[in-house]
């Protein structure tokens, strides 16, 4: 190194007093922007290409001041974004970060521990085992069911299958499924209502797309029981092997719920893994007039739970409970020579029970928010915003411009223009305007659904900010949109 | 619900306020940490369940302070933690986050989007574009690699060898694996030192465990071509279909270094998925005297370099570079209708790229350390590490009673001790004593590997806290619990 160069001892980090400033900065930018969060546009209206056209092609070559960077947060990139925690973004299923999830993000970031085995750090493995019984009790899973937290629902499905694969005692963890000429067919069977993330994950284990077989849904976008076993019973004949069913408790489009206890049933009967993916439905099960909506996923092989969807933690943070955890260890326990030390036969080891070996360290963030909550407070957010679903629900219902296309289960709406003198696509192509400009407007943010072919607006409510004001002005905003738009 | 009941509006979050307060108490709790983290024990001494056991087994009913749930995390969970940010925590590949991460971390988590499509964030889909693009350069990878984000290097190799395995043009993405007579087994090769989740994703692919072709290792642990490719003729002569060869750049155990041109001149030569591990060694890149390990990289269909291991990124930041992204499109694209409004043709969709569809903002943490730090100042502290562990492995070497097992060829050094006297079976006592000796003290601590029987002692350097004096001061604990152990 020439003489030129700062002694490399004084590299280190930032210097301790600075970053204290700068945390501080950071507390109040956070603070603010929580603050004043409902008076943003949600939305931007730059044409892709914009940040990136903003920002320098390469990495500088020497530091620059974090206050630069921060000028630079405010300047170029937060107005880009979707303001996903905005109290009128009704997309998607809303946002459900907190405060005290906020405040567990900050310290989880700080600590940087990873939770791979108990040895790697012994109180975030052990807090993840308390916040995932915390969870249990109050989903009112048995006690059979045990968890492990994932990132996403979409990666707890695929564990799920993994381990449903290996259920079926075919050796396939050892043996795989490529050149076997004495294995069947695999087939996994979900309403076709379920999740894309089914696809994925049969895509990913080998099953193969053309694999999954959508079932017809009845009137109410439910699973229809005999369409499930009749497709069993025709794949058996043609000598397939069912692997799984996956049954949806809240589905994305309509939060509609399957029949769980009946397809229990028919799995139950034919000796099929059977998956509940309750990802944002699972929140239900906390309110007594809820529970509903859970019946039967007690008897399920594997639940997938969200609480990052409604369950007020920041993204990211999927539950996957499973009757059979000792399938996932069947399937991913592996350890290597520089980890063996570390699996202790008295601890719990999540990376075990998955593909993920590094694993930051998220049950802080749900420990905070349940605490702080308490489950007392999860249920009142949860019902009031189920309350608020609701009355837009009859607002809609009133409107004679207006008609809702599915049930209102839970916290989702969905609804489109009643207009007998347009035609089907007339009016999908009105609700597609619909929704376009109330987004352009910034002031609230909706996402569109397919409904066997109808065109629907999709209002999710899911964010502890929103409030019925928020609710209504945006029920008064695509009231007049639509009153130009027609 | 009763008139007892706070009126629901009431509930919302956390008070502003009040979340003001607590954000600049947990900035302070940050900084705190942070600054005196070298003065803490490192890791717990309690068995496991004793977190487990200071906590109630169900979450409270009513909402707590939370302060009281800061206090608990002070009281119960930190002194439960191991300490990955101790400056003298040389385990694993070292804890790598800094104040410039940490602050995007908590911003992050307050924004809370997720980076989906483009339109679900547009800012933090192109950031994420403009932080490859520099890390892209950074590493000197052709403008042909296109890269992507994901969580664990776990996942970006099973997303690589999934479209490695739909590279094969045998219909896989469709007609998966199972029950199709035609089909050949699928293989896959990587040295008999290469990581752990070359199975976890082999085995989740359906390509089954036992078709990983572990291949032999020269005496500096790196992969012997000829060996590769004899054992892929063997196969293909077995009418077996070879489907990737994984290549490693800083292996687990010793950061040894496949010799990634030879290994791709019989890819090309075969027509194999060449992929390479560099989630470790990739950071070598950045430095000229550095750039041999990653020579040949360049070549490869997919490259996975990790961000969060030595490149100063806080937990979790993986990312995958490939040649060939449209395979991994043609894998895994797949928009359901309430997302079809977002596939923009003009903007990147990351979610089409991957099994997850919820996607952190992780571009923000990593764009703040690439800036704040300067490629320079990233280059400084790689730098500075590889120096630290030349240092160890000259004081070893010039020890009587200790040697070195493995050459040091980034920052992690192998050793073991040296006794005549002693059988294998005692030496490798001897360092798993003198492992738990020096993890007891709670002062620094080390991992072991085994490299071909004999245990070694593995110290990795990767903290930009970890001074030349944590380094001696080590070593000097290593020698006296040494001299009691042997």
């Amino acid at each position: 190194m020439s003489n030129d160069e700062p002694a490399p001892q004084s590299l280190g980090d930032l210097d301790p007093a600075e970053f204290r400033q700068r945390l501080h900065e950071a507390a109040d930018w956070i603070a603010d922007y929580r603050e004043q969060i409902g008076a943003r546009r949600i939305s931007p209206q730059e044409p892709p290409g914009a940040i990136i056209a903003a920002l320098p092609s390469s990495a500088p070559s020497a530091p620059e001041p974090l206050v630069a960077i921060l000028e630079d947060l405010d300047r170029i990139i937060v107005p880009g974004l979707v303001h996903w925690g905005h109290p009128a973004f009704f997309g998607y299923f809303g946002s459900t970060t907190t405060a005290p999830g906020i405040l567990g993000e900050m310290i989880a970031a700080a600590l940087n521990v990873s939770a791979m085995t108990w040895r790697t750090s012994p109180a975030a493995t052990e807090l993840e085992t308390v916040v995932l019984e915390w969870l249990r009790k109050m989903l009112h899973l048995s006690d059979e069911h045990r968890g492990v937290v994932y990132d996403t629902a979409s990666v707890a499905t695929l564990h799920a299958l993994a381990a449903a694969r290996e259920a079926l005692g075919l050796d396939i963890r050892r043996s795989g499924l490529a050149g076997r000429t004495e294995l069947p067919r695999l087939k996994v069977y979900a309403s076709d209502q379920a999740h894309s993330s089914i696809e994925k994950a049969v895509i990913t284990l080998g099953i193969g797309e053309e694999n999954v077989t959508r079932v017809p849904t009845d009137d109410e976008f439910r699973i229809i029981p005999a369409a499930l076993e009749a497709e069993i019973l025709k794949d058996m004949a043609d000598g397939h092997r069912p692997c799984a069913v996956v049954a949806t408790v809240g589905t994305t489009s309509t939060t509609s719920v399957d029949p769980v206890e009946a397809i229990a049933a028919v799995c139950r009967k034919h000796n099929i893994w059977l998956h509940v993916d309750a990802a944002y439905g699972g929140a239900m099960a906390l309110l007594p007039e809820g529970r509903w909506a859970m019946a039967g996923t007690d008897l399920a092989d594997s639940i997938v739970v969200n609480p990052h969807k409604w369950l007020f933690v920041p993204l990211d943070f999927s539950v996957l409970y499973t009757r059979r955890r000792e399938m996932l260890r069947a399937v991913f326990a592996l350890t290597p020579e520089y980890l063996r030390g570390d699996a202790s036969a008295n601890a719990e080891n999540y990376m075990d029970y998955g593909i993920q070996l590094g694993r930051r360290f998220r049950a802080l963030k749900a420990w905070m928010v349940f605490r702080a909550f308490g489950e007392e407070g999860l249920r009142l957010r949860i019902r009031e915003h189920i309350r608020l679903a609701r009355l837009l629900a009859s607002w809609i219902a009133a409107d004679p411009g207006f008609e809702l296309v599915a049930p209102v289960t839970m916290a989702v709406v969905c609804f489109s223009v009643r207009n007998q003198q347009m035609s089907l696509p007339q009016v999908n192509h009105t609700v597609e305007v619909i929704v376009q400009s109330v987004n352009a407007t910034g002031e609230a943010y909706l996402t569109h659904t397919d409904i066997r072919g109808r065109t629907a607006i999709r209002l999710a409510i899911g964010n502890v900010l929103t409030t019925e004001a928020h609710v209504a002005a945006c029920w008064a905003l695509v009231r007049a949109v639509s009153a130009s738009a027609a």
